[in-house]
């Protein structure tokens, strides 16, 4: 069972953003930026482009969706996007506030408190 | 009118791979990994999501159809994706065969000569 079912079914809890019946919408608790959102499915599948071309569709969809609340909450010049997932086996899509480059090439990191990342969980699930 | 639509009007030479009404996919001539691709919708806009949601999913079913032909053409361990849009001010789809965590990290670039663009395009493109 992924990290990620983990958070699904609640046994590890989260900064949720926002949930369907088919996907998830969490903060990243190891930010690049302010506001990384990672947007998951909830049927554990490793690759990306594993997921059938509908599965793969839905989870594009609902990303635009949170990437839309994401950038009305969180300031920045674009919101990028990033799939990657050579450390934790269950797709996941990467959503970031970028200002700079370094922003998306996950080498630095952001420190929030618990209380900045209710917040800011609250002030991006404001927008849907 | 950005080097992307230079590529697509045929201004500037490029690696294709496949091109539909709306779409374009061609060799990233700065490769992070072997089989970089960047996918392209022939409207210019800037931002990802600035598309409209029906364009953007358009964008991301092309770029799915291009992802399984790059997997099947190219050895890796999975396919990413990466939107970030920086640098030129026209969307496109980073699709990078990867092997490790820098293959999606753009800071470490492969050579490859004329010949092996070329190869390496047919070799994607015979994948459709």
């Amino acid at each position: 069972m992924s990290i990620f079912t983990k958070i699904i079914t609640g046994e590890i809890p989260s900064y949720k953003i926002a949930e369907n019946e088919n996907f998830i919408a969490f903060l990243d608790i190891n930010p690049n930026a302010k506001g990384h959102t990672l947007v998951v499915p909830k049927k554990e599948e490793n690759k990306l482009f594993d997921l059938s071309r509908d599965a793969y569709k839905d989870l594009m969809d609902f990303s635009y969706t949170v990437a839309k609340a994401l950038e009305k909450a969180v300031p920045c010049k674009r919101v990028g996007m990033s799939v990657i997932g050579l450390e934790v086996p269950h797709v996941h899509v990467h959503l970031i506030p970028l200002n700079k480059m370094a922003d998306i090439q996950f080498a630095k990191k952001v420190k929030l408190t618990n209380e900045e990342f209710v917040a800011l969980a609250q002030s991006i699930a404001a927008e849907f």
